[in-house]
């Protein structure tokens, strides 16, 4: 799970990136207060609603801005110091969350006056930096941020495998319960209780749980469709924990699968053998997408929808490096990316997606995912 | 259901409070997103992940602004039209998500060159307002907004009683699942399913499952404890649907009642009551808090948490007005609140909570909330 360790090593990263140009930075997205502090208010309390916090950094000290009803949440975070703001007290009539928020941190800034300030240009409210105090140089430190994010740290890699091995329960669950008959939904209850048990807690989970011809998109949420015999259902869904998300796929058949589904989820294997070989630093991430569109091609199949081949993925997703076609990104180490060959033939009602999540390593990628690929039990 | 007619409307009262003040309006924060464009991004897709939109709005048009993943919740917006932004195509790299709507955002309003503009100053990116064309003066119209959504319409009463008649079921699976041995996880599952099977769509929950003394707070959440004979387990949460929720509870025991958890049950229903009876326009929201408390000492309970009466509800909550000792806030026809009777007695393990929801009316009050009361079936 994520460190006081990480996320120190984590604000270092940030400063030495930063080098002279600013004093103080101000963090505000959700992600990144995850990414720098650990903070990741639950989704499954009321105490989130409505709720933002800020992460103030200077040279010497990283202070979380929260208010006193998200104070469980900010005490598990990693910081030097709290900054808990009284909101509501169970007493008196509250003024407005966001508001009283944004008047502390404000006045936080402002109390510091610093001269060349780093901020999150598309995530810190626009009233904080409007007050008649805060005069200096202003720069946007997100794109830094989505740079940095990228090579994970020891810790997120085990958050993140904490979130896929209670996605690989997922997925276990659905494989023993898919029949002809059973509905979306409940197979996404399914799926829900399974990584809920898994993790001790209640997941957080969102995907594709859509049969037949809805898993193209776009939208694939789970319905009370009943599946027919021989219908495919695809499973792509992600698990989020302290912020962090896995990511990966299998295709399930209702019934026994036909011929052509077997041929075509071989193929798809084949294809994420190809493109898994590939991994590894320095490698153009549009060489993946190269090698998984040619074993499919070479193959004989082709796709009435074409889906991208491959993301980045950790605080979101999708996110850099793609593996596209069009793709700019080089591969890195500590880059965590997914390989998901996807394939709707034409005149089929439905098609097959599958997909692992890995790491880029030295040598090449650690397959982060364990889950068991294929069509049946 | 959220309606196109309901959305023009709050937009017309919200012009009208503003009066002369400003030419334009921007939107940003969720909540305000769902309650005058009905803009509710599903938050079991991937396609909101790192997502924000603004809405634009002008006298004569809507405009919601958002970016190309997020189109299918965008086209189920009520607005007079979208402005679809190319984020990500899935053939070439894209740049960071959030920088990428800030951009656009700041482009469209400067495009329009208001000279007077009201924004939500504490949720709209400081990026956006920072373009050298924006020269114009700024009015926070944040207040403005949580002023007028404390009266509902019957759209937002439709949408409030769908996530209720969710909730219902959600209270009655765990009535009848209650037992001794039966984990706080097994219960959050047979609710979570219950609202799911209620909504033909996963359900978006959230509140206390707690049994016994962690009842009481600040973590709440569902765990792997299993109930013992007699424990007391608070059942208080939340239905979240197109951004708008219910909050409302009861108490179970997990076994058979004593007499004295029977006692204070009676206590609890009879505290209510009295405030259910007091419930109108004009009244000050502190005498609920008062003949609650009062019924509930007069009947010889005290507890060793006190907590608030009531609140208001709707796109957050806690929010105006509030039902507690020193509240500043009147009751007016079209308020939605609850009453809470909450009691942990001294020497005790647990306590009680009870909570139904109710629209303000010119007559008193209409209750929202069916589910039956009661610590055991």
């Amino acid at each position: 799970m994520i460190t006081a360790e990480g996320c120190r090593g984590r604000r270092q990263r940030l400063w030495e990136r930063l080098g002279e140009t600013v004093e103080a930075v101000l963090i505000a997205s959700p992600e990144h207060l995850a990414y720098l502090a650990g903070y990741a208010p639950s989704p499954f309390s009321f105490r989130s609603n409505e709720s933002w916090a800020a992460l103030w950094m200077a040279p010497d000290e990283a202070v979380l801005i929260a208010d006193n009803v998200c104070r469980p949440f900010a005490e598990a975070a990693h910081v030097d110091r709290l900054e808990l703001i009284g909101w509501y007290d169970g007493k008196h009539t509250a003024s407005g969350r966001r508001a009283v928020m944004r008047e502390a941190v404000a006045r936080f800034v402002g109390s510091r006056r610093p001269r060349r300030l780093g901020v999150e240009w598309s995530a810190v409210p626009a009233g904080v930096l409007a007050g008649p105090d805060l005069e200096g140089e202003l720069t946007d430190v997100g794109p830094t941020l989505l740079e940095l994010r990228r090579q994970k740290d020891p810790d997120e890699l085990a958050t993140l495998e904490l979130a896929i091995s209670a996605a690989e329960a997922g997925f276990a669950a659905a494989m023993e319960a898919i029949r002809p008959g059973i509905t979306e939904l409940e197979l996404y209850l399914r799926v829900n209780s399974a990584c809920t048990a898994a993790l001790d807690t209640p997941a957080q989970i969102y995907g594709d749980f859509a049969a037949g011809a809805r898993a193209k998109g776009p939208d694939t949420h789970a319905t009370p469709h009943a599946l027919r015999e021989g219908e495919l259902w695809i499973l792509d869904f992600s698990v989020v924990v302290r912020g962090y998300r896995c990511d990966f796929a299998n295709t399930l058949v209702a019934g026994e699968p036909s011929a052509d589904q077997r041929a075509l989820m071989e193929a798809c294997q084949a294809a994420l053998e190809r493109g898994e070989e590939r991994l590894g630093p320095g490698v153009e991430a549009r060489t993946i997408d190269e090698v998984v569109q040619a074993e499919i091609a070479a193959r004989g199949w082709t796709t009435t929808k074409r889906s991208h081949t491959g993301h980045g993925l950790g605080l979101s997703h999708p996110e850099a490096p793609y593996l596209v076609a069009e793709s700019r990104d080089v591969l890195r180490v500590g880059d965590v990316v997914t390989i998901e060959p996807s394939v709707f033939p034409p005149d089929w009602a439905g098609g097959i997606r599958i997909e692992h999540n890995y790491v880029i390593t030295e040598g090449g990628c650690r397959r982060l995912t364990h889950h068991r690929i294929g069509l049946t039990r």
